[in-house]
Parts: structure tokens; sequence; C-alpha cells
């Protein structure tokens, strides 16, 4: 049974050890421990794996646990989050038309590559890629939205949520989902809500990136996994990759090579958060691969 | 003796055999030929490397194999440049006070990387570089700016047209020079003057690349080698690369991971440049490597 | 309509016009045409695409131009095939137990990506991948071999080679098939068969490269789609690709790791091989991309 | 004043509190801590940096905490070394005819890329490099082997060994350093020298790399950077990269592509050794980045 603990607080010099002995403390292992100090920031970020099958509490009473966690951190003023390998992550994806980051997605878990988690439901607001959701056997919900109607949009929203709460789920992947959602669902859930957008951001923000990309004749196209804040495309990045183009690839070259790109920079994203290896600070994320 | 003809005009069937033909009844030899037909835009461009030793006017009566070229290009309205390889290209580098992409380019033409090329003179703002400058016996000119007097930056951009002119200049290159030209120097030159930012345009134009692309916590730094137009940071690329960052990377380690990239494709651009490797269209490049 | 040829000879001057009078003369469109002088090799190659809609001898008489092909190639001792986009390509798939490639080849060609072609049959030596087929509705035809057993296997090829012919298979994909050919049916039907090994090549050829790059550790980790002669791994490469690996990537990473290189190096050398982008010479490949 | 600790352990539960016990109880500040487990090889590893200035036995009074290593490291059969920011580490750097890593090294350690070192001396079997060691002021010795004489060989090894000595050097860098020491010689130095070879390895070990990977078809080529030990090109590798060519790309394209990989490569991996980061174990090496 394993724990995975995020930390973030301001730098000081204690706090490692005093982490370690709360765990030793509780009888638990550290398995790992990886740290970061922001010197600029004056922050410190820490992630340690332990073993708790032999807590002296009982390994069932990870409340206790988070009791002396919770101590620990008011002490030194800590943001933290533990979860444990008891407790399958449940993953919504999200999809328009385009199916290749879906597949990629479906084919990881699959093959077991998504350690521990599980994909109860696939939303969409089209009914295209109902036929691929059968084909892994995975329930589909196509939740359309009327052009132009912002009561359509809204009740669409509100429906989404309604299943993401109905379903448990506790990480939504945007998987070339081509709405935009309104600021409070957005402010309500971005630190579990992936995006993957098909241009090397900062650059291309917004629609048909690899338009503008043809139009301003750059060399590399890229692809950028971010945590969805109501800021469009300005959330924090998790993962980014290029590949290189030349004159020769018109906007349809560009969108095919640009797929391999999204689906394995939303693939490592989706599987780093999954692992529990993403802290976020300040738009920024922290990322213990 | 060797030729490189490049071409662009609107895409049409006869101008492959047009060419060849010209060429060939002249008494001159195609080594190796290159073309691309842009379809979007109706375009096309070639690249035609020639041996003319055995011309039947002479090898040394050029200007009538070009009045025969401007034939052939008024009947497709051919935009046409022609270089021989018995005229050595002459490349001002202007620098500030960073050193990397001077020694790289320094050494370069040293180890005969650059074919065909002399550096005449290399031309600062500032006084720091002309040590790197003895050390390879090149001329270095100090050409100082007092900040915030724009008669005297007015005067400095003259003093080094008038040098680039007295040196037969052909290629300009702004090896990390931290100046802006003037609108009208731009129009003149950009054709021939190759710049590298510090960024993989088109984010982060314009100053401090490197301290913004850390607050935007982007995973990739880059470097984008193009034309400098008088439009900042927004001429035709002609080259970029990027390379991976995390968040242990604070901004003087983008800084040093920087330098590799920037020099490496300031070459790749100024080498495809006096190979005439390049042709501009509709502000992007057609690089025929 | 469109044809595509491909030639390679010794270097020699008329064959670029030969060959273009030719199809001119034929009342053929040439679309695009892409060469390469092999200096060191005194060899010529080139990639002709032409519209052959309009041909004198009516489209339909393909067998009229390919005497007149003949005819020049005679001439000029050339090598030459051609391909005609009236026929559609066909592929037969050969897996073993690991699906990753399998899916990605059948997404791709389910996308279009892969322009021209069908699949009519995938072949495996065990039965796990059949539910794949099916949820591609792609028939799948299981021949296993008894271990040890020299006969088994020989029938066992002498059935897939019945079922190649039958289905007038043109391309042979090995898509981390497990098995090693025979000579002889390497020798007939290497041209056409591509395989994916995982590694960069030549290092690391036959069983299991991860576990050795892991035992040698290297920092990068590879894949490389060839041809597949009889000399194992060691055919003519198409398509290489790495990635960088650390001291914290175990072989079960690399594994992971070294999927996403298989898939798009194997799916590279197919796109590649389909589009008639490669000639082969001299147990190296001339690659028009 | 800084001190870097590197150690090297069979995986056991109390070391990483030990170390710290030690290092508070003499009271050094631990600035910062990165671990790794190899759990196939059961073993432990781990980079300690440290502040030495307020150590209560006085911070010039290190061979007493090394004697409180000592102590802790025979418990936990520890291999170990430390390092100290007072003391600056001297690179030797030895050479033949190519120039591209020496100018490279030069110009990093002139801009202070590479902290806390200094070049004492260039050596040589070629007079070539004269010049560029003068550019720098640093002492250059020519000494040269008579081909075909062991003796002669011998006798320079021993001559570099002796200057070596005098200078107390303690790094070694092979800068395309094209002679092979003696298997005695490397099994004193291997530790803490380091070469360059111009593949990845484990392709193309040995002589004319280049021409063998031109031969081969290769689409990728290499650098490997890796510790020189006896065997010749199998030492632990420190870092590698590649770069892609093509069938365009003759031997010279291939030589000139990859002195940019060679300089990084081998730049990297000195950087590393110079900032204590590199730990060996089993000939592969563990990488503190």
């Amino acid at each position: 049974m394993i724990g995975t603990l995020l930390i973030k607080c301001p730098d000081s010099k204690g706090v490692v050890a005093s982490v370690a002995q709360l765990l030793f403390g509780f009888g638990c292992n550290i398995i790992s421990s990886d740290q970061f100090s922001d010197i600029a920031a004056d922050m410190f970020f820490q992630r340690v794996v332990f073993d708790y099958s032999d807590m002296l509490v009982g390994p069932g009473n990870t409340a206790v646990l988070e009791r002396g966690i919770t101590e620990v951190a008011r002490k030194y003023s800590m943001d933290w989050r533990v979860s444990y390998s008891t407790k399958q992550k449940r993953m919504a994806l999200l999809v328009s038309k385009l199916d290749h980051c879906l597949y990629d997605l479906l084919i990881r878990v699959e093959n077991g590559e998504m350690e521990n988690c599980t994909i109860p439901i696939i939303l969409s607001n089209h009914p295209d890629l109902e036929v691929v959701a059968k084909r892994f056997n995975i329930p589909y919900r196509h939740l359309p939205i009327t052009p132009k109607d912002a009561a359509s949009k809204a009740a669409q929203e509100a429906a989404i949520e309604g299943i993401l709460e109905e379903e448990g789920i506790n990480l939504i992947v945007l998987a070339r989902y081509m709405q935009i959602f309104s600021k409070d669902f957005c402010d309500r859930h971005w630190r579990h809500t992936i995006n993957i957008h098909h241009s090397f951001l900062p650059a291309f923000e917004g629609a048909r990136p690899y338009h503008r990309a043809h139009e301003r004749g750059v060399k590399v196209i890229g692809a950028t996994a971010h945590y969805a804040t109501s800021d469009l495309d300005c959330g924090p990045i998790i993962a980014q990759d290029v590949t290189h183009v030349s004159h020769r690839d018109a906007v349809p070259d560009m969108v095919r090579k640009g797929r391999d790109l999204e689906r394995t920079v939303l693939a490592k994203a989706v599987r780093w958060h999954l692992q529990d290896r993403i802290i976020v600070h300040d738009n920024r994320t922290v990322l213990f691969e």
C-alpha cells in the first residue's frame, strides 16, 4: 500500500526532517523522495512516496496520518496533498471529432501504461467517436451544443459537470475537445483538467494554430499539455514538444505531423498527473519525473 | 567555376525546361537542381547549380548569360538571382557584449565550414569583444551609441552603413547585436541581414525572452535565425531549434543552454545564405537544403 | 491519375532530359521531380510524379508507356519501377503479442494518413491480437509455430507465403513480429518487407535490445525501420529515431518509452514506402521526402 | 564554502538519515540532496551539497569531517568522495589536430560556464593546435610519437603522466585526442579521464565511425562522452546525443554535423564531472543533473 505526498511551502531548513520523522513515527517507510528548492521564489517542493502497509494505527486509518500531516503543514505553511494506491483514479475523456488522442489514451490505459486508473466515461459534443468508445467498451455520452446558443452551451456544461460528479471523476482530459468552458467551471476544475493545445505555447494561443504557424513560416511546430485555467491556453504548462517542419509542409502536413506530437505530449502529462508528480506554483509546474 | 541560380515565379509548366535549355544553350552543365511548387500559393521555386567553366561565350562573360536569364525571366514573371563561385562573399559581424555567436562563426570560417566567404570587419557598439577579433586577426570597429540620444544612434547607423559600403559587404550577421536599426536601414538591407533571436518565434518577440520564458513556465526554449526586417523579430524565419528545460532551470541556466542553440541555429542560417539556398516569399523562406 | 516513377542508374548527363522528354512525348505532365546524385558512388537517383490522365495512348494503356521507359532504361542502364494511383497498395501486417505498432497502423490507415492502401489481412503466430483485428474488422489468421520444431516453422512460413500470394499483398509489415523468416523467404520478399527493430541499429542487433541497452548504460534508446533482408537486422535502413533515457529508466521504462518510438518510426517508413519514396542502393536507402 | 558528497552503497533504510545527522552534527547545512535507488541492483546513490562555512571544528578542518564520513561509510559499506569549492579543479586537455572541441572548452571556461576550474596545460602529439592555445594564453606541450615505435609511444605516455602529476591535474579531457593509452595508464586514470567518441556507442566503436556510419546507411549519427577505461570505447557512458542525417549527407557532411554534437556532448560531460554529479557503478553512470 503506497502513498504519495506532495508538498509545497516557503523554503525552511527543518521541513525534510519533520516530514521524514512524521512518516517514520507512523511506521511508514519512505520509498523515494525528491525535492526542489526554487531559490528565486524562496519555495520548497517535495514528493515523498511511502509504504504504509505497516502503519502503526493500521493501514486503513489514513485519516489519522492526515491529521498528523496537517499539524506539520501548519508549522511550515505547507500546501500538501496525499494519494493512496488503494484508490484508483477515475479519468473522464472529453472529445469532439478528432480521434487520435482518444485512441492513444484508450490504448495506453488498456496496455497498463497509465497505472492505477480507469476511464468510466467519454463525453463529447458530437456523436462521431462513439464507435471508438464502443470498441473499448467504454460508455459514451453525446451532449450536443446548439451553435451560438449560450443557454444550450450553459446547459451542456451543467450536464457535463453533473456526470463528472456522478462518476466520481478526478481527472478531466480534454483530448482535442474543441469547446471552451466557462470561467466558473475552470475555476472549480482546472487543478484536475488537462488540455492539449496544438502549438508550442505561448505561440499561437487560441484557434487554428497550425494555419497560423504555416502563415508565419515557422520551422518547428509543437504541442503543449497544460492545466486548463479560465485564461485560455495560459494555464500551467506540464509538457511540451516540437518537431521540425519545412516549406514543403503545407497545413495538412503540419496537422498530420502534429498528431504524433499531441498524443505523446498529452499522454506524458496525463501519466505524470496520475502518478502525482506535478505541483503547480505561480502558474508554473514543478515536475518530479 | 560554379554558378547558383535561384528562381521564383508563378507556377507554370515550361519553366524547368526553359531554364535547362537556356543553360545548356550557353554550354553550362547543370550539376544539381532542386525545385518546389507551393500549390496553395501557386508559386514555383528552383535552385540550379551549374558549371560554367566551358561557357560558349567564355566563363568571364557572365553578363551575357544574365541577359539570357533576363529574357526567360520576363516570359515567366520570374524573380531571380545568380551568384558565382569566383566571387567570395563578404560577411560583416555585428556584436555587442556576448561572444558565443561571434566565436562560433569565426571558428567555422577558419575551419572552412562556411564555404567561399571572408569576414573583413567586426562592428560593435561596445569595445569588449575587440580581444576576440584580435585573436582571429580581424579588424574591429567600435562605434558607440550615447544612450537615449537619437542623433547619436542615427550617426552610428550611418557610420555602420558607410563601413558596410566601403568593405563591399554582402551579408550582415547580427550575432547578438543588441541594437535595433531604423526602418530605412532595414528596408535597404534585410535581404542580406540575418539576426539570431533567443526564442522560438513568434513566442517572446522583443526583449528578455529567457526571462519571459521562465516566467511563463515553458518546458522548451528555442532560438530563431531570421532576416531582419523593420518589423522587429517578424522577418522571414530561416532556422529554428529548441531544447528541453525543466523547473530546475533558472534564467541563467536557460541563458547557458540557449547559447548552444543560438550558435548552431545562426551558423546554419548563415551557411545556407552563403550557399544561396534560401528564397524568400511572402515572409516565409523556401530552403533548398 | 497519378504515376510515380523511381529511377536508379549510373550518373550521366542526359538522364533527366530523356525521362522528361519521354513523359512529355506520351502526353504526361510532370507534377514533381526530385533527384539525387551520389557523387562517391557515381550514381543518379530520381523520383518523378506525373499525371497520365491525358496520355496520348489512353490512360489505360500504361503498358505502352512502360515499353517506352524500358527503351530509355536500356540506354542508361537504369533500374526503375513505376506505380499508379489507380492501383491500391495491399499491406499485410504480421504481429506476435505486442499491439502498439498494430494499433498504430490500423488507426493511421483508418484516418487516411496512409494514402491509397488497404489491409486485407493480419497474420500472427499467436491468437492474442485477434481482438484488435476484430475491432477494425480486418481478417486475422492465427498460424502457430511449435517451438523447436523446424518442420512446423517451415510449414507456417509456407502457409504465410500462400496467404500473401492469395491476397495479392505488395507490402509486408513486421509490426513487432518476433519470428525470423528463412533466407529464401527474405530473398524473395525483402524489397517489400519492412521490419521495426527496437534499437538504433547497428547497435543491439538481434534479441532483447532494451535489456542490452540498459546493461551498457546508454543515454539514448532508439528504433529502426528497415527492409528485412536475410541478414538479421542488417537490411537497408529506412528510418531511425531516438529518445533520451537516464539511470532512472529501468528496462520496463525503456520498453515503454521505446513503444512511442517504434510506432512513429515504423509508420514513417511504411508511409514512405507506400508513397514510392524509397530507392535502395548498396544496402542504403535514398529517400525522397 | 560548499562541499559536495557523493555516496554509493547497498540500499539500506538508515543511510539518508545517518548522512544528514552527521552533517548537521558537524554544523554543516544541507543545501540540496538528490538520491536514487537502483532497485534491480539493490544499490543506493546520493549527492549531497552542503555549506560548511560554519562547521563546528572550523571550515579548515575538513579532515575531521572526513573521518566522520569514514565512520558512517564503514557502517553502510559506502563508497564515497567529497570535494570542496575552495579547491579549484585542474583540467588538462589532450588534443591531436582537430580544434573544435578544444576551442569549445576553452571558450566555455573563459565564459565561466565551467565553474571552479582552470586549464593549466594543453598536451598534444602534434604541434598544430599550439596557435589555439596561444590565443587563450594556455601552455601547450607538443609530445610527438614516432609512428609504429612502441618505445616512443611508451615514452610519450610516461612524459604525459609526468606532466599531469606535476600540474596536479584532476581531470583529463581527451578532446579528439587520437591516441590510445596503455591499459596501465587507463587503469590508473579512467575515473578522471573523459573521452569523446564520434558515434552513438556501442555502435561504431573504434576507428572511422563516420565512414562506417555512412557505409551502413544510418539515418542518425551521434556522439558519446564516456570515461576512458582500458576497454576501448567501452567505458561508462556519461552523455550521448544524435542528429538526423539523410542520403544527401556524404562523409564530410557527417563529419561537419558531428562536430556540433561532439562539442556539446563533451562539454556536458565535463561540466557534470566538474560539478561532481556523476557516480559510476557497474560500468554505468548515475547522473544527478
